[in-house]
């Protein structure tokens, strides 16, 4: 077989992948310097590991058998016609990313940023900071999504003895099923989660009302997807005009942000940059999901992470 | 009967003390501009609020029959003899001490600060930042103390799956009972949380033979006393050398910390300046407290939080 990989991949990963599959042969994208050849190696390819852009590649790509994406979302590529399998990483994302929804939030309320601002300055400030730090304690939180992440982060709140409400239109023992539902409990909410997958429900979900709705203390978190918020405008005016307490963003409608995009001067609002999903053993986790698919490829068994393009699932 | 404040109390704290006491008399120190008057005043008084510095006045002011402390240690105080019960806040500051704990070290895992850092410069750094990104989930973590702060700790870690051992001298349950015991059990662990009081016997506990024995990826916490390492210096040394992960310290040796203490430029290490026991209502639930025990004083029932200076609990 031939293996196209389309990766950030290090030395030691491509030697782990050719070690995996001694009798497959690999193609390393980054390992080819014009785009012609590049492309020229997938259409001639049996297997793809990866996302390559552009997104059309995967459609003039015909002898593609089977396609591992390295990402969850699949937004991208939602609308390629390809004959070929395609798996996702589906659930590996999701505990990382739900740290990085916790760590930002308790960041925010600990006051981490600060500290780490002052100690730049070798500033002491003494007890006058205790009275602006809250606590994650007892909080009332609304989580958007009720897949992994969110079942995750439910998870972690439980240690906080928060008060945890779902939003999801289909999942059974999700309480809030509808806009007008989440809308109606967002004044109530200290904390709003999103951690929502990019479709074409979810996207623009998050209105200017909602964000007027929230509470002045209120944090809004997105670990999902940017495209979540209807305006991005609006949280931003809201940040700045400090009329909600604060934000942790995972997740932007630009990404990467342009440095002269607001959202970097907006008060008490962490942006972790599309990290959410990282961790040190992640390139050697995707390898691992890759190999044990590779062999349920060539033996008919069923692959895991099994999605479909059109469906958006 | 006469109330001695020794408090930095907003006015809106003051009128919330006075109208829950309104048949006392309240005298504050920080409305008596020499230490002269504020001295007189402190013994003419049946009741102290507060935890007024030198601790010698404590022993001058034999007319005092209550101390309440605002503080749950008293270390300070510890040489001090006086007639008069003496009350603290016991588990006041449990929780967020144990959410700063939390806090810092998922910070430094989910690179936080960095974070911080770059938002300060417009600086989007894409996804090199990824594979340096840990998760705190299934870390192996070693609580010194088994308190309050211990306990909540623990709670809010079985969220990340994480594996719990206790060192405590006299606690049923902890598994490390020695200082032997906990350095034959270092070289395991990823995190170390100090959750000490200050006593005799925790000052200096952890020497820098145990600051040898971590990881060199283990995270030190420390929000409990900043005189429980033997020598702070192994630890920034150990910390500028990068021979362990990083450090989240509430407490140190000196505080305030001098503008030119090595701690501020040491790597990887959060300095949250003791505000690990802060909180938006710090001062209500302080009041609160001395209310409710104002009212058991008067009535001879028994007190909250009755501690014993020269017990040391």
């Amino acid at each position: 077989m031939l293996i196209f990989v389309d990766t950030p991949f290090a030395e030691r990963h491509k030697t782990t992948l050719k070690n995996g599959a001694a009798g497959d042969n690999f193609v390393f994208r980054d390992e080819l310097p014009e785009e012609k050849e590049q492309l020229e190696a997938l259409l001639k390819s049996d297997i793809l590991l990866g996302n390559p852009k552009p997104a059309q590649w995967l459609e003039q790509a015909i002898n593609l058998q089977w396609i591992q994406l390295y990402s969850t979302g699949f937004e991208y590529y939602r609308h390629i016609k390809t004959p070929a399998v395609v798996t996702n990483m589906q659930d590996y994302y999701s505990h990382p990313c739900a740290e990085t929804a916790i760590a930002g939030i308790l960041a925010l309320y600990r006051k981490i940023d600060e500290f780490t601002v002052l100690k730049s300055r070798q500033q002491w400030v003494g007890h006058t900071i205790r009275p602006d730090l809250q606590v994650l304690r007892h909080k009332k939180v609304i989580i958007l999504g009720a897949g992994n992440i969110a079942r995750t982060i439910e998870k972690m709140l439980r240690g906080f003895d928060c008060a945890v409400t779902f939003y999801a239109r289909r999942t059974p023992g999700a309480e809030l099923r509808t806009p007008a539902d989440l809308l109606a409990a967002l004044p109530e909410a200290d904390i709003v989660i999103a951690c929502l997958p990019g479709t074409e429900e979810t996207k623009g979900l998050f209105t200017p009302a909602m964000i007027a709705a929230m509470k002045h203390t209120a944090i809004f978190c997105n670990v999902g997807r940017g495209n979540l918020l209807s305006s991005e405008q609006a949280l931003i005016d809201a940040l700045l005009q400090q009329r909600i307490g604060g934000a942790v963003l995972d997740v932007t409608a630009e990404e990467p942000l342009p440095a002269d995009h607001p959202l970097w001067h907006c008060p008490r609002t962490l942006l972790t940059q599309h990290s959410g999903g990282g961790s040190t053993a992640e390139y050697e986790g995707i390898i691992d999901c890759f190999l044990e698919n590779l062999v349920a490829f060539k033996t008919g068994v069923p692959m895991k992470n099994v999605i479909r393009f059109d469906k958006g699932y």
